[in-house]
């Protein structure tokens, strides 16, 4: 059994998602399928930071409709984003009201929270959990880059950080569709990569590893699968996870996406794709497990990948550690 | 039942405890007590921020020498720190090479970090799990407040961070003397301080939420517990607990003490008292579970307080939510 493998005997059931995003994300290919497109890219506020605290509210409001919940119901929430402190979950945690619990994982927080969703569910301290992340693309790139005034260039690795929030509801009690019956919590991996506009390379091998924990550890393999997506990758990072795959014995081609990838086009100007706490909260919750829900796949890994660098251990030279965490979705359908 | 609260059916274990802190910290009135006193504020590091993931290391380290583990007997780690993105724990972790979930919840980090640890192994996903957090000054006050070199005053309701971390390790299957046996996850409470220096102030208000949730929920009452111990509320959050809890209906005056009055002394300026996720962290592990341990005391609630502001949000004008988590451990002697 590997280390972090937790495959559960009950599922726990997906009965809520939503999301929101803004105007760029609402144009790309998926835009049709997200909840709510926001075109004011300050959500009626006066700071970038507080309108993140926003996309998340609105993702778990979303979220709540869909199962008809009222912000009473939810007996623990879990949230984290990209902002220093985490400042956009905890302000949005206390207008919820429920216990509160704080994650950081960088970019993989919507798998992180779902798998904390589980262990509280699994441990018997709650019935009803709510997963919650978001990310809001300028608030990221004045606090991990440049402040857009500075009108700094991106190279062509760079990856375009999702304005947008997601979010999931799940419960121990209520039957649905989608279940949730297993996760790998991922070990934090450090390849020595330390270009702040090439995080895909950083967070490959950490997806690799964390993929690959999990298919040796469940006995299972690439063809129990209908579908296999990373959280931001991006194309590059993408491409290295495949052929680290590959050297592991697992060849996930045909049934490999990421969300990095697919949630803009070409012609958006995203150069090596999405990322941001928001692109896999997003995706997942607006396109992915939709799928599950009508039956186009029947089963999915959702692996949400994070770089857990900051500007200043950049600044004093040191490398980009990784981590990823996967979800194993199942369609039960009785 | 409350919400967020947790009564534990089999006792989970604390096999392994330590604790490594600054020179200060060791001149105080608990030095003694401290596995280990690091006089050099670099930790042989070139930066603060690289010591405070020493301090995690060596905590960690003692925690595990005492129950005899080496790093691969550890499932899962779970930690969490106060420097942006969390990078003391993550480089911390990196080191470990055991699955991570990374959590924030400032200064509450040695409460959440031990539920987490609990969440882990309860739910199945682990048997062996590490919990660990920690905290520099130096590192601290530059992020949050002012670089050291500023020389900036420090009114009288300032509290001093801490230099220093904590480790616990739990277990599921072996046996030791001191158990946990509940909890309480906290939630987000803002009594609309804004001032980063009067942090205790609007610490107390959710540390009383927690404490009301959890008798309330648990039908406990403060005369089942030898000692209530909070994390840093220190001089003045701490009275504002007290006084809280007295309208509440709770007298908790003669059992209760804080972290942050009880690790320095009054001779050591550090005006309202200690704080950071190092000041709970140490004390807890080098102080409080001996106790514990020596039969002096046979059950503790201890309560981690954490500020989840960040620099930006209080100059976006933004008040200061606040959360506490509770554990509580209990002497079993068969």
């Amino acid at each position: 059994m590997s280390k972090g493998l937790l495959l559960l005997e009950s599922p726990v059931y997906v009965i809520g998602r939503g999301n929101c995003v803004g105007q760029k994300e609402g144009q790309g290919p998926l835009g049709e399928f997200f909840d709510q497109v926001e075109k004011d890219e300050y959500c009626g506020e006066d700071s970038f930071e507080k309108a993140e605290t926003k996309l998340q509210q609105a993702a778990l409001t979303n979220a709540r409709l869909r199962c008809h919940k009222e912000n009473g119901d939810i007996d623990v929430i879990g949230a984290g984003d990209l902002l220093n402190q985490c400042i956009a979950s905890a302000y949005g945690a206390a207008a919820v009201g429920a216990p509160y619990i704080g994650l950081y994982g960088a970019c993989s927080t919507m798998a992180l929270s779902t798998i904390n969703a589980v262990l509280c569910l699994v441990s018997g301290l709650a019935q009803t959990v709510a997963a919650v992340t978001g990310s809001h693309f300028c608030s990221a790139e004045r606090q991990f880059r440049y402040p857009l005034e500075y009108g700094g260039q991106r190279p062509p690795s760079a990856q375009w950080t999702v304005t947008g929030a997601g979010a999931l509801i799940l419960s121990s009690k209520e039957p649905s569709d989608v279940t949730i019956r297993g996760l790998q919590v991922g070990k934090v991996v450090d390849y020595g990569i330390s270009d702040l506009n090439n995080m895909g390379a950083a967070m490959a091998p950490a997806a690799a590893d964390t993929l690959s924990a999990f298919f040796s550890g469940s006995g299972k393999s690439p063809a129990d699968y209908d579908a296999i997506v990373t959280g931001d990758l991006g194309h590059i990072g993408g491409n290295i996870l495949e052929d680290i795959m590959k050297q592991n014995g697992y060849d996930i081609s045909d049934k490999y996406n990421d969300c990095g990838k697919m949630i803009y086009s070409k012609d958006q100007d995203a150069h090596a794709g999405g990322s941001g706490c928001g692109c896999s909260a997003s995706v997942l919750t607006g396109y992915l497990l939709p799928k599950l829900e009508r039956g186009e796949i029947h089963n999915l890994l959702f692996m949400a990948t994070g770089a857990l660098m900051s500007p200043l251990s950049v600044q004093q030279k040191q490398s980009i550690p990784a981590v990823a965490h996967l979800v194993e979705f199942v369609r039960e359908v009785s």
